[in-house]
């Protein structure tokens, strides 16, 4: 049961790509699973993809395109992970389909990513068979369909559109993704798809959807498992009527902002989203003497089973924090260190606080929504991470999962 | 459910530590939460303590008091842990109490131990009128009282003792440990306690104390949490037959055979009655290029809780243990990597198997042991960590632990 994650609306076309979806019957369902994506001719595209070493066949294709990509082909219910060189052979096998089906555009310049069950080999023949319909299909507002036909574990689709004034031209953002956390069960794979129709060159666009990435899809974790099919892509299709040819470009921080909005939303709903999520959490962590002792902790926070389980019960067990912020491996002093839930302040120079009532901390524990605050009182570096619960429903759909 | 720890035996005594034992009410229940071990003059004491920033005030004045050591007190249900200098001093209030109730004995010669509620005041009067009720009942004997009284949500009491001939004498090894994991809830804590008769200097004691904790209690995880409080504390008594007076000595090493023996077994069985632990999981790393990287895909798999709840389950998707090995951070190359559960082959060159048949390891998946075998083909080094699955119990256990 996703934690507040507002219903999917209609989302905006992107001038320059197409989107169409099929159903392939990779996993026996009864609703799509099969995406493709075609786009315009002189299109620029980024991505960010798993730092796994154990990366799936579709990860390492779609990495080496990335710089011709014309066209992206996307399924679910099966990640063609741990399947050697004939997984990779398999994800060739579907690009050339699409390859073959879209006029102008070869096999090799089209992208290929999965998500579903690792170790299972592609259902080649039917997918070639999907990706043919699903080019039939191809239309700008396909964005909806797509959203839905990524999903594995997710409860909701996910997906958002913004359209922002950029000096005097507009542009439209507008993202999908998949995911019930960076860790995904047999299905391992987190996918996002996020496309603008301003005009941005590779050189400028790949690092900017790295620093986007940074601070949105990097800052989610439900329980610290990287999948093997991770990756995020960023078209900027250049059909609007923003141009952004240089890096001193005043609008290019501007078209960033509009990214990370739709970027952040998108990661905030996969925590929110977490397998068997009944509560969203942003951890946040200040007073550190850099960023990275900052994230350490608050990653041990959110990641530590027994803060989660502790936050599923709504018991403001607050040793449990100074657990998790001592094993960090971050520089803490824990004499100077305060915790906050929201606004009540547990824990001042690493002890229970001078009048903290538990009644106070365990109407926050109730709510649906809360912030954990730690501040390491050393220096002046901030960073936050999001994370959900771990509830009984957590190991139900994990040890379910196959059956 | 403890997964096949042996009951309980009646431990040997080591002549020159006397165990008592009192009920204090710390956490208002119904038996034994105070142990005193008085040591004869003359013994040598060895500790490994918490790697945790945030160590309980007890762990602190333990270290510190680890060369004069004359006397151990130790309590469960309360951790002393997140007290500040409050809690340093409730701590040696106790030690003082322990101090006072013994003759030739001061306060600065005894080592606090405490296990329970992080962030709570010890009750300190309780605890003196305990300490002084435990020394009335000093006796040799004691060991398996103390074994049941430093409990937290162990569900079976651990210890063990051997005896080993060395050279022409022979020598006896007791100890006694407690937790359901490294990681423990608000009771954060693993404790543990050996001694033996031999007489060893405390120069060879606490280096050969560190190598069989680096190959017991430092191979165990339940979630990779570590607590505030652990601590391993060796006692070589010195009034055995056999005494040790040098690093050349051949006897040391048959001596450390025999504690690593006892350590194992004490380490292994906290695994086995893992919270809510239904599978006990040996994890196997060989052909590593160093056992640092063997050791991060050891701790990579067993504490993932993906492949936690498969195992869980019985549920032989190995895709999950690819995905842990793809995130250790190790050097791996997928193409060399062999999977193994038990005798059954899963997957070779990062691939399933030729002839694998999912039936088989599914067999092995069902029985209550099993070990994960996995090699990566670069190297020679080996290693292995012992840990437990990962089942709704757990987050029963930590949900509803402080209601």
């Amino acid at each position: 049961m996703a934690v507040n994650v507002p219903e999917l609306q209609p989302l905006l076309a992107i001038p320059g790509v197409r989107i169409g979806t099929a159903n392939a019957g990779i996993k026996q369902r009864q609703r799509d699973d099969m995406v493709v994506m075609a786009l315009d001719e002189g299109v620029t595209v980024a991505g960010v993809f798993t730092r796994s070493v154990f990366r799936a066949a579709p990860v390492k294709l779609a990495e080496a395109r990335l710089a011709r990509a014309r066209a992206l082909v996307i399924n679910s219910g099966n990640a063609n992970a741990a399947t050697g060189e004939a997984g990779e052979l398999d994800a060739a096998a579907v690009c050339d389909a699409v390859g073959e089906s879209l006029p102008e555009i070869e096999g090799l310049d089209v992208l290929p990513f999965s998500t579903g069950v690792i170790g299972a080999r592609l259902p080649v023949e039917a997918m070639r068979r999907g990706a043919a319909e699903a080019v039939q299909k191809l239309r700008e507002d396909g964005w909806n369909a797509a959203a839905r036909a990524i999903m594995t574990t997710d409860t909701v689709p996910k997906g958002k559109s913004v359209r922002v004034t950029l000096g005097d031209g507009d542009v439209t953002v507008t993202g999908i993704a998949k995911g019930a956390g960076m860790i995904k069960p047999d299905m391992a794979t987190m996918l996002a798809f996020m496309a603008t129709d301003a005009a941005v060159p590779r050189s400028l666009l790949q690092p900017m959807l790295q620093r986007v990435a940074d601070i949105s899809f990097n800052r989610v974790t439900v329980d610290g498992d990287t999948s093997t099919n991770d990756s995020l892509v960023l078209i900027a299709t250049g059909r609007g009527n923003v141009r952004i040819d240089g890096a001193d470009d005043p609008r290019l921080a501007e078209l960033e902002r509009a990214l990370t909005d739709v970027a952040q939303s998108l990661a905030q709903w996969i925590a929110r989203d977490g397998e068997g999520a009944t509560r969203f959490v942003t951890v946040r962590v200040r007073g550190g003497v850099t960023s990275a002792d900052c994230l350490k902790v608050a990653y041990a926070i959110a990641e530590s089973p027994l803060v989660k389980t502790a936050i599923f019960a709504g018991d403001p067990n607050w040793g449990r924090f100074c657990m998790a912020i001592g094993r960090a491996g971050a520089e803490v002093d824990p004499g100077r260190v305060a915790l906050y839930l929201d606004d009540v302040c547990i824990a001042r120079n690493g002890m229970v606080a001078d009048g903290y009532q538990e009644a106070d901390a365990a109407r926050v524990m109730a709510q649906s929504e809360l912030t954990v605050l730690v501040d390491l009182g050393l220096g002046s570096a901030e960073e936050w991470v999001w994370t959900c619960d771990f509830s009984y429903d957590y190991v139900k759909i994990n040890a379910e999962y196959r059956s």
